[in-house]
């Protein structure tokens, strides 16, 4: 498992290396023989943090996206620092973009973004037991968020006006509102 | 809403144009006045479906995705084609990947990828009324997929093993999952 259709490596060439993400072409050997080029993106992968708060409002964050050219509310996020503990990111970046510390927090999934061109992955925790930390670390000097409480119903909404509009904030509702309905069954 | 925080460009550089992608690095403005450099990159989007037969299973495809360096199963899913209606893409892409072709083509949402350095959205779709076409269009030449049918318990199975690893076909399980949940409320 895993490896149908692998496509062997002939050549890679590195494009570009920058602040984020690095892009490489490689040359490839087909499964019929044949080669052909793909185009990959490198980045670092990311962490993404479900938390609901004591009153039952999903944490947010409002931000501008510059690819999308228009701000988004997305679930709280952040690159993987190199060799850092995902469980850490995690942990900090709630903290960074929202002042939510947590008790524990608990991995739900792992998942590649654009697998096509991206060697992307997201790993999304589940933050339990909030609490506002006071004096809590702030944001890096070249980011800019608002911090937005949603209700299951209000997230729904979101969606539907494409103001939430991101992949792994669509995974985090939907997981949210999947326990809401197998809760009730 | 939409354009809180916005980053204006003062300059685009543009570092690479291939097959399938564009990078930039645009020189932003941020809100407090300050400049940062975005690395951007540059998608057609891309359409998914989902498409259950009336078996009850949900139609998959395994491909080899070189950036993961593995192969991965998915739900069938293609480019967007410059000018082209994405339903129609949808439907030539369940057809050359899957040989199914449906009576009707829904859309279900669309969504960013990796907002953060990438413009990629995807419109996913739902199929209805499938059923094998004969004679149906193949693939690209650069193209290698298996057909696999997954029934929902199977397709919960594969995300657990990382088998289905990818956003949009997580989002495409969860959806039948809430589906199911909902219907038997």
């Amino acid at each position: 498992m895993g490896k149908l259709f692998e496509e062997k490596t002939i050549k890679t060439e590195q494009i570009f290396s920058g602040r984020v993400v690095k892009l490489q072409v490689d040359d490839v050997e087909l499964p019929n023989g044949q080669t052909s080029k793909r185009e990959i993106v490198r980045h670092p992968g990311a962490v993404a943090v479900i938390a609901v708060t004591n009153e039952n409002k999903i944490v947010m964050v409002e931000q501008y996206r510059k690819p999308l050219e228009k701000s988004i509310v997305e679930i709280p996020a952040g690159k993987l620092e190199k060799g850092e503990d995902p469980r850490i990111t995690a942990l900090r970046e709630l903290e960074e973009e929202t002042g939510y510390q947590c008790e524990q927090m608990e991995w739900l999934i792992s998942f590649a973004t654009s697998p096509g061109f991206a060697d992307e992955i997201i790993h999304l925790y589940v933050a339990k037991g909030l609490s506002k930390k006071e004096n809590a670390a702030g944001l890096d000097e070249d980011e800019f968020v608002d911090l937005i409480e949603l209700t299951l119903e209000e997230a729904l909404q979101y969606i539907k006006e494409q103001r939430i509009y991101d992949s792994k904030t669509v995974i985090a509702v939907q997981y949210l509102q999947l326990q809401e309905a197998l809760k009730n069954k």
